[in-house]
């Protein structure tokens, strides 16, 4: 986790900077449902490089957001999921899906409205 | 503001393609207290530059997110505040307030405990 230091003094500032990018979000939004396996999501988030997602789950990881569990299988399994802290992060999944609802209900009222 | 066609399907992905990036979300935290000007933007944004503020700030208005109003000042003063969709995203910026809360109390609790 990031110690306190590190950290804006703005809580707004404080969530951008541990969630403040396209892939992370969307990283969250899929771990909110359940636990999920690397492969898994490299296959979900389309365009996602390797790269970035190792970086972005290492980040979400070291920050204390999400989990790491490796089971002892053979091949390992390898799960992440929401830490306690991260489904602290639900309402703000929620309230972006909410939003999302209500920007394409005006996305297509626009679209009705100019045909007229 | 986009069309239908170009908005995923998932709502979430929707809002995180309107505002999944560090400074429109910054920039939308700073206009839902006031209406904001260009130059007062550029000093608070701590780092930003004056080209990803204008691109910023003209994405959030193609979207519908933000209006841009011109008075007819000597010098005109532009004024960017938040449209009746953007006050919308209210929710997601106080979750996002409350989970930066959450975080840095969970981030003093660690260090305190670290101290023990």
């Amino acid at each position: 986790m990031l110690t306190k230091e590190e950290l804006p003094e703005c809580p707004v500032a404080t969530t951008v900077q541990l969630i403040g990018s396209k892939w992370k979000l969307l990283i969250i939004r899929n771990l909110r449902e359940r636990p999920w396996r690397f492969n898994e999501l490299k296959k979900d988030l389309d365009g996602i490089s390797q790269k970035v997602l190792t970086d972005s789950l290492r980040a979400l990881e070291e920050d204390g957001i999400i989990t790491r569990t490796v089971y002892a299988e053979v091949p390992p399994r390898v799960e992440y999921a929401l830490s306690e802290l991260g489904e602290a992060m639900r309402p703000i999944l929620d309230s972006m899906a909410e939003f999302g609802y209500t920007y394409k209900s005006a996305t297509k009222a626009a679209a009705t409205g100019e045909k007229h």
